[in-house]
């Protein structure tokens, strides 16, 4: 049996493309619809796929006119669909610069346990100055400081998952002790960001610790993952690129002294499907015809850090934009924006549309067939262990990579028939993590009481 | 059809009885079990209950050899929950000192979408310094300090549920606008404890805003139960201090000006059920009988601000102990169990069974007979609107209330038949809240963008 690839569903309200809301067929209240997640769930796991996946930013971000921008609380989710399904991943998003380590944790735990054991936290550090001022913040604290205290917030967290040993609960009810009082460890951690003593109020959860999974592509993002990261989503345009990421981060990470096994890197694709190639390059026009560029325009001259005025529709960017240096937050997609334009000559409105269709991920729109060989170049090429399939339209999209594009990647026995394992590190081929207090042993001075 | 009385269902993982877990019956290891509280909220739910409810305190509390004294956060075990019923409220306790407005506005906001308008949300404010410690303080805060914080941020919440217009979603397809950026207000507060810019990234939920419960009967809690709670749990032992603090209670919430039968108020009884009355007494003894009343006694000493060994088990408490105005957290609960202690002149280990089977709320050991009559004497003499009930032992004792009991309420008119609403608001007889940005007009200077 050779090397399996991992596929991962990013799920939205109405998908990633940015009109999908408009089709006629789209539900525009899916953000907030329990049915519309639980049956996107449902599917994905009637593919086998690895995960689900949900993005988050605690900011109403742009416009409410473009496109279904909101959307519920992505642990809270988690939760509802682990009642809803079996063995499919659930991983949120969640932010280390607006969360306590603490409640965070205890919670990514307890989905962990609710779902027997299926859970992943993608950590973020939430760039951008609105969703500061929703926190009590003026303005985002700076790049580098986010990624410290990043760092730190996750050291925390895997003090308390592990603060539990996993044989700590004795259950002797003879005895009447439910317990061990000596198998359950106070963390007592006093750093620059975070004093918290613990221990964690939740016992040890099936995984062990929830799959950390990390989506930014910045120098310190990528330290991060490579320290940390188990899982990563990326944006790459083309294979060389793709490449060249992969056997960087693959390298940082084996210059920690993990192995490079344990961490799975996973570029996005949209994909866009058709029975003959004409016809899903019809589909992806009509979505892009569908774009309001407006409401777009407004979104890039934000990122780019200039004002709307200087993007008409028709021309290439500015010749003169900020260096990724003095971006603050969001730096690697600032440049993925800029090196795509300059690449290949795009106007605003062409920018607008190709970024419209999964922000900067990288649309496939084809047969089924062609859709599967580019899953597999890239793949046999050390460019991915997998995919983040992000459908431009839901729920109809991740429906046709199930029933067409799955079936094809398993005949090339590039990808599971049945689920083998029950938890998400199982289907990731992750090891489950030791608890540094039952390493340290049984008389580790942190010992509670 | 004469007035109703209100049930919620307040469940923990075997039971209220601190000893619960110890028979044989119980799973041990049903605090983090999704099936375990899924079945308990199908039971309730069958029951026509109101609601179930989970405490909650950010901190391992205690010794883990007495009891199960863990539990999985319970945001997100109400979203596991929304999934796996469809009409029963559902109310989880949440801090106001350890969390942020716009974090938990939005969860609960969240879940009130994936419910379907079923949630409500106790407000704490979490006494004690061990949960302090986990969020990087020393201390607990001031108790008149935690309550000033948490109107205020009952006030930011309040706001950010009413960021959205009912009517701001225009969905239209045709045109291109998803929602009307005028309908949406950033709510600007800028206060003595919260900075918050606003809006919520969640449209307003199918309640308006979830409902607010409270718990604390200090006279701190009282006030901020009067200005904001529309249900209140509190834990009364006599006819005599139940209607008192009824009556004090709807006075103070119409002193601030609001509808008196807009706050339901709902002492805790821990129902003890048996064919006969000896056959009800038996059990509760059997319970009683497996407590351990050294860890028992710990506990009591810490509440009591007393050494455990000033507590003799087969002697009353010490004549000299603590002013109610010295404890800085669960100030009722420190006057609660002195007077009982003192009224009925218990022993140490006396108390302590007493304690151990609902932690001061009031135990009724009977036939469903005279647990009924016992309701029905309290809700027609002014001392409750309704009842949070405990059951001793879980899942059982909530099976037996809801096959038991209930019939007989509702036989006797006391208790409803089928639900006659969707959302929690409507099993509770709540008017939805009109969004004070509405209120204000479409002018409203809060309008963003």
């Amino acid at each position: 049996m050779g090397k399996r690839l991992h596929l991962n569903a990013f799920l939205m309200s109405t998908g990633h493309h940015e009109a999908s809301w408009r089709l006629s067929e789209s539900d525009p209240h899916a953000g907030t619809s329990l049915t519309h997640f639980t049956a996107l769930a449902q599917t994905a796991e009637r593919g086998k796929l690895d995960s689900v996946f949900f993005a988050d930013s605690p900011v109403l971000w742009g416009s409410v006119g473009r496109r279904p921008v909101s959307a519920v609380e992505p642990t809270v989710l988690l939760a509802a669909l682990a009642a809803g399904t079996e063995r499919i991943g659930l991983i949120a998003t969640a932010s280390t610069s607006y969360n306590s380590p603490y409640n965070l944790s205890r919670r990514f735990a307890s989905i962990d346990h609710l779902s027997g054991g299926r859970a992943g936290w993608n950590v973020v550090t939430t760039a951008g100055a609105d969703a500061a001022r929703n926190f009590g913040l003026d303005d985002q604290p700076l790049h580098r400081a986010r990624y410290e205290r990043a760092a730190e917030f996750l050291d925390v967290a895997f003090k308390l998952w592990d603060s539990w040993n996993d044989d700590a609960v004795l259950a002797d009810k003879e005895a009447g002790v439910w317990a061990d009082d000596g198998r359950v460890h106070a963390v007592e951690h006093y750093g620059a960001h975070f004093s918290v003593r613990g221990p964690l109020d939740v016992p040890r959860s099936p995984q062990g610790r929830p799959v950390i999974v990390q989506a930014g592509s910045s120098e310190d993002g990528k330290d991060l993952a490579a320290r940390y990261a188990e899982a990563v989503f990326t944006a790459q345009q083309t294979l060389e690129e793709a490449q060249a990421f992969y056997s960087d981060l693959k390298s940082r990470t084996a210059a920690t002294g993990r192995n490079p096994d344990g961490i799975k890197i996973l570029p996005g694709i949209v994909p866009i499907l058709g029975g003959t190639e004409a016809e899903a390059l019809r589909r992806e026009r009509e979505l892009d015809e569908l774009i309001r560029p407006e409401y777009a325009r407004d979104e890039l001259a934000k990122q780019l850090r200039i004002a709307p005025e200087d993007l008409p529709l028709d021309r290439e960017l500015p010749a003169e934009l900020p260096d990724e240096d003095e971006i603050e937050g969001a730096k690697s997609r600032y440049t993925l924006i800029v090196d795509l334009a300059r690449r290949e000559r795009l106007t605003v409105r062409q920018l607008i549309g190709r970024l419209g269709g999964g922000r900067g991920h990288r649309t496939l729109a084809g047969t089924p067939e062609q859709v599967t060989d580019a899953l597999e170049t890239w793949f046999r090429a050390g460019a991915a262990d997998g995919f983040n399939i992000m459908p431009a339209a839901l729920p109809a999209g991740l429906g046709e990579f199930v029933d067409h594009v799955v079936p094809l990647l398993q005949a090339r026995g590039l990808f599971r028939e049945e689920y083998t394992g029950t938890t998400l590190r199982e289907h990731y081929g992750l090891t489950r993590p030791v608890s540094q207090y039952e390493q340290a042993g049984a008389t580790a001075p942190a010992a509670l009481g």
